[in-house]
């Protein structure tokens, strides 16, 4: 029995798309696990689409800031990075339910493969590119201004976290103290528990598969913590 | 007297594409060190064009790629790398001339900068986004395919060249020697001579703006000699 969910026609009703060729879908879904499994049947996996789809991401996000924005080129640099990181492409893709219809290898199924950030993101750009080859860019742009191109602040606020929460409690002669709970999981799906404190201000804690992943994780959840109590988590010097 | 071409008509029937809006290719061809200088007239600089003109020139040659081959995602990559390298860009922008239309600030234009590769090719890449935003995708891809998505053997060839040449004489169970012959100029506009030597094959000479870079195209040279005299440069393994 497959662990993927098999019904394209649901999936493609929830994004919205309708595939001329099938066979497009069903290659973006394709992790190079699944290819490697049944080789004999020379299926291809996403790899060249996901080539493809980065590149069709990276034009519709970069016009998207250039034309909704006066920014400098730096800046709009680090808008377009905090849109195509793995975590928060993997966010929207987990929206509209992509992670469950990826064709996984048994071997990547079994250590967790399915919810990892990586093959997501990965089958997400896939995704895009597929679009893009079977329906032209303007049905990729569409999809991703509907499911990639949202909540911006959010997204800036998290590829941002541990510089904004540093620079907001700098300003009020702290520090910000991060620290390792725990360490769990094989070697290749390690789980890093990491929490982050501030005098009085805040103690929370996340996880992640990389202790960078999870001291971002944690900062970002003392930033909401602190948005929720009204204190001003705004960069110095920015609007 | 400015030191730039102010004929942007003929610059205009040079590359092929009339603009709607004149002001988008001023834009293009203005160099930051311009518009510093005379920063009371408030002219933006090139900076935010160059931004979203590589992410057309990345999608354009990405689909190019991708259609015109069946490459390995990762050797994908490393063409479309030689295609866009500043290099590559820099000697197909000089083809049509750009450099002597960009507008430079006087200092730039005393240290050399009208001839540095960098800022050709970072005029090149605006000029493409200006072509992008006055014209339309169709418009920008058709520019990019009859000026930059050509001779890509030999752009290859050069991105890759030390790593060719070295597997060529290596298959003959030789060495290439790199020397540094000289090094001159200011700390922000050094020249290096570098030679590439292989017992009786070839020795040649090559200058650059780093080390590295005049290495570069010292194996490209050398590359070049040894097909002129019918020596197989193909990478092994490969067709």
């Amino acid at each position: 029995m497959p662990q993927h969910n098999t019904n394209l026609d649901e999936f493609q009703n929830r994004i919205g798309y309708q595939f001329n060729d099938i066979n497009m879908l069903k290659n973006a879904l394709t992790h190079s696990s699944y290819a490697n499994e049944i080789k004999l049947k020379k299926v291809s996996n996403n790899e060249r689409l996901e080539f493809l789809g980065d590149a069709v991401l990276e034009l519709t996000s970069s016009d998207y800031i250039y034309r909704n924005n006066q920014m400098s080129e730096g800046e709009m640099s680090r808008l377009r990075a905090s849109i195509v990181c793995e975590p928060t492409l993997a966010m929207c893709a987990r929206s509209f339910g992509l992670q469950k219809y990826i064709m996984l290898g048994k071997g990547e199924e079994l250590t967790g493969g399915r919810e990892r950030d990586s093959i997501i993101s990965d089958a997400c750009e896939a995704l895009i590119g597929s679009i893009y080859i079977d329906g032209g860019f303007a049905n990729a742009k569409e999809f991703i201004e509907k499911f990639i191109l949202n909540d911006l602040e959010n997204k800036k606020l998290f590829y941002d976290s541990k510089t904004i929460l540093q620079e907001v409690v700098q300003a009020r002669g702290l520090d910000v103290e991060y620290e390792q709970i725990s360490e769990a999981g094989p070697e290749h799906d390690k789980t890093f528990v990491v929490s982050a404190k501030c005098s009085d201000l805040f103690h929370v804690q996340a996880s992640g598969h990389t202790k960078k992943a999870a001291q971002q994780k944690a900062a970002y959840e003392a930033l909401l913590l602190l948005k929720k109590r009204n204190i001003d988590i705004k960069p110095k010097g920015k609007k």
